[in-house]
């Protein structure tokens, strides 16, 4: 089967909270690992996920700075969107999935990169929240509209907004 | 190329903040300059963005009233999910976008209208929240129910429920 | 039309608030009365709807059991997602729907069983979640991986994320 003729999922993640970004992340990975050519499109919190888990994000401008600094993100850094309880909920959820030797979220995002899952940052929200490309990990792809994301859904089997 | 040829995009619209909307008629207004036929159908919170600026929504009822007036709507009276703190972050948003000359969602609104995008109202939503169409900003469609949000679902491409 | 030929409605149930709960049923009722084959997939804190109403969860550890007695769950104890106002908004919209003689979650849950809408947990979110079949209303499928979820979902007609 050529690589034109793989069936495609892709994935919008609008959500920057570790709950959605895992699932986003099992889902990606569990594609891959049927075959299906993933791609995978950040875009507003989504692009928390993405963000160095060192430092925080250099940006122009006062209020961009001290927007990224309280939205600072980093796949370490995310919290749970219910029962947080100032970290205690997403000190929980890490601890028990270590427990059933589930991967973190760290190790999901490597592993999808080395599948070949693409990551995609979204150009509008970028600009808009002043993030440049070397405020994302390594590996990633290049920025990219939403028209690349609509032509790719609707080249797709599957697509998700989470 | 036939109207009924025309690739359709659907987007459920449950969310009611600022970002979630943005997110959507940004995808819409994409979608429709990509030549697709683009459908909206809000619910729940989702009618918030659909409701007048002005004033607020009359409803038959001490529970409905009290519900409309917490629950105001309006595109301009929007907050965003996160950082929303006390409308500053909110503030923020909406000054970060003018700063980069990204459209505002009133503006993203107006431009889906006039691209021929649809905005349906949900019959059993409204129902539920006492509200009417005289509630609403001109121009949208007439309401419907769950069964003409699928039936065009599954004529799609593209779904998406933000 | 044989059971292969009915077109497919797949809805990942992520969320576990009240008003996005009563939206994935509502929509997998209708599709359901509309000929559609329904599956609904529920993962995180969309297990909470599957939940049994009465007494807690048992699951083996401290961790988890606390976990569990915060996140009980029970399709008759979930809250709305916004304008919760410490259990007035839920009272206030389950009063609403009442008025309009809309059925409840609970009677939409029923309903959806008894049209064959299946619905089926996530093993791995049950896993890390501490929760055994017993802890779920009867009449539910087996559990079942991600990769369950992605083969129904890449033959489906239409796919929901909520």
């Amino acid at each position: 089967m050529t690589e034109t003729e793989k069936e495609k999922l892709t994935i919008v993640v609008f959500s920057g909270e570790l709950d959605r970004a895992l699932a986003a992340f099992m889902l990606a990975t569990t594609g891959a690992s049927m075959g299906m050519d993933v791609s995978m499109y950040f875009t507003f919190w989504g692009l928390n996920i993405l963000k160095k888990n060192e430092g925080s994000i250099k940006s122009r401008g006062l209020m961009r700075r001290m927007f990224n600094r309280v939205n600072r993100g980093g796949s370490k850094r995310l919290k749970i969107s219910r029962f947080n309880m100032f970290g205690l909920g997403t000190w929980m959820m890490k601890r028990l999935m270590k427990e059933i030797n589930h991967p973190s979220l760290e190790e999901l995002i490597t592993m999808a990169q080395e599948m070949g899952v693409k990551l995609i940052p979204c150009t509008t929200s970028c600009g808009l929240m002043g993030i440049q490309e070397d405020g994302f990990r390594s590996g990633i792809e290049s920025l990219a509209g939403a028209a690349f994301f609509l032509n790719e859904a609707r080249q797709s089997k599957v697509t998700l907004f989470i």
